[in-house]
């Protein structure tokens, strides 16, 4: 005997979050069949208005829920810094640490040539033009500690380095509360050669 | 910097899902961020769609997608079976196993004091009357081994027998493809104590 139509419909969109496969696809839609009517209809209601209500700035990519973008405001600093990140939600990320001031922009993603993303598809012209607008004495590259993190890196210093930006990265090390014992030798092998006087 | 509005009411309704806290939540939100109109419009419908597309059979509680629930057919057997399952999901997975014949009753949920779901909760009424109309000859607890389900198994066992119908209930062992190192030693307990001849 196989689930009704409408709920092998509900599982197949659930399976297509993040990390959810069939099992947990099935779980989440026999739970959502409990909910009441009225949460059900705010759901998707919710659901539906999202390209209607979320934006992305057209200018630095960050998301934007009214017309203005909140992360464009001008900067007091004659030179001031700019931080490149992979996607919108990296944003809310580094402004959670409550310890960078400056501007931001979000490249949509990272270079990488197995899902067909190219240096072309990198919005680098704009990105250029931007610096140069607002006077960036620095760029912070804040992208992932992975293969394609790393690529995207070292071409965005490659190809911004001759526009007379100073360009620095994360600095990679321990993370917060680790135990030598279970930290991989990669991150150990990096924190050593980055190690500073104590 | 927080989240627009939209995207944390968003966020909200997905942290309703079991097992999925803020950050998973906020993983499925910012995907679905990406996700084409069509794709959302089309989840928002589903979803909305639930309570009048997917109900429950009023005689056994299983999920029905048409007017006619496929699990009531008559049976052929003079004294068929009968399995007793906590939620409509059970019933696929025992269907699953196809070595099951007979007929389901859902309880819509396992005893639980301290849920407040007590036997008055429980429909016994509707299930003793069932168990006479349709002349069952055993009933199949299948309930989980949990503390609930154990509690729930036993009142039923109290309840069921005087009907003069036989009660039995899902063995308890090593799961399949198990190795003895893993297993709990409750469950090699419940396994040495019904252990067969080989």
């Amino acid at each position: 005997m196989r689930y009704p139509v409408h709920l092998s419909v509900l599982v197949d969109h659930l399976k297509k979050l993040p990390g959810v496969g069939s099992k947990t696809a099935e779980r989440f839609a026999f739970e959502m069949l409990e909910w009441p009517i009225g949460e059900l209809r705010s759901f998707a209601e919710v659901v539906e208005q999202i390209p209607h209500k979320i934006k992305l700035c057209s200018t630095c990519g960050c998301l934007i829920a009214l017309e203005e973008c909140g992360y464009c405001k001008p900067s007091n600093s004659p030179h001031p810094l700019m931080c490149i990140v992979a996607n919108p939600r990296d944003v809310f990320a580094i402004e959670g640490t409550h310890t960078f001031k400056g501007y931001y922009h979000v490249l949509g993603g990272l270079l990488s040539p197995l899902d067909g993303r190219g240096p072309s598809q990198l919005p680098i012209d704009s990105l250029k033009k931007r610096i140069q607008t607002l006077n960036i004495a620095e760029i912070v590259l804040a992208l992932d500690s992975t293969l394609e993190g790393d690529a995207t890196s070292l071409y965005l210093k490659q190809e911004l380095s001759p526009c007379g930006v100073q360009v620095s990265r994360l600095a990679f090390g321990l993370p917060m509360g680790s135990s030598l014992d279970y930290v991989d030798g990669g991150t150990l092998a990096r924190a050593l050669s980055a190690r500073s006087t104590f």
